[in-house]
């Protein structure tokens, strides 16, 4: 069975997307894009944008799958809660469409797109389009969304992997 | 024009809501609870719970205008970033309803409960009771939100008074 995985890469400003299918071993780039809010709005209106635009991928792509990276916590306060608050919206959408989400850790993503945990990340956009031939890679943030998918891509079956992964439940 | 008012204290375990009417200088309190999600749940699920219940009471009451607290932020990174998670999705459930949402920092709440920045948090609910007699005050949560609806409902026709505030758009 083809399945088809909603990568994700969280950002109140731009949140990156990217949709492959998986078919055994074998990847192929679908669609990637990015999701952006209008700064002049209200932070409530922003997140609602956020929303409304991940719907519409859902529903144009309709993924069995969602992987969103854990996120690095930010030593400024005020960056954690904005990402944070971004970031809620961002697993939800998935989750009222009633798609799994996985969450995976950054050096787990970089493992499994680069095959170390210490990649920088011009060599993970690298990867990402050798990878996934043909991917648009809209933006940096849609690359990001593209990783953390091909990341999903190799785990997902290995419920040994998802709990080395130490994936949030 | 009697207006209905929704105030919101967000939290991943428990959120808050209380709905008053303001017509003119009355308050009187409508109703109020509190959205609890499941702890075996994973963070995108938990998410939706907390969501399908905010929807469920701004479907049953069909609020004007929301009001809440800009959030203290915490020293401690992950509960800054799970907080954040939480927030993010009760701003959105009255944003995506078309219901403006104003922020309040919490020292303006507590000035226009108690009458002093500084109260202390048993002095807010005792006056929180006292400003709407027959108020349920389901949890202390929801004590919270019937308490930045009231800052709201002294606040909401002042545009001075939210410029003083420093409301977050």
């Amino acid at each position: 069975m083809v399945i088809r995985v909603l990568g994700l890469d969280p950002g109140l400003r731009n949140t990156g997307w990217g949709i492959i299918t998986v078919d055994g071993n074998r990847l192929r780039a679908v669609a990637d894009g990015t999701v952006r809010s209008d700064e002049r709005l209200s932070l409530a209106e922003r997140l609602a944008q956020l929303y409304e635009g991940l719907d519409r991928v859902i529903a144009d792509y309709a993924p069995h799958e969602a992987a969103v990276e854990n996120t690095f916590v930010n030593k400024n306060p005020a960056s954690t809660l904005k990402l944070g608050q971004a970031r809620g919206v961002v697993l939800l959408a998935p989750a009222r469409a009633g798609i799994p989400v996985t969450e995976y850790q950054p050096s787990l993503v970089k493992k499994a797109v680069v095959g170390t945990g210490g990649a920088a990340k011009q060599q993970m956009g690298m990867m990402v389009k050798a990878l996934l031939p043909g991917a648009a890679c809209d933006s940096a943030d849609s690359a990001d969304a593209l990783a953390v998918a091909i990341c999903h891509a190799h785990f997902r079956a290995s419920a040994a992997a998802l709990a080395l992964a130490g994936v949030a439940r």
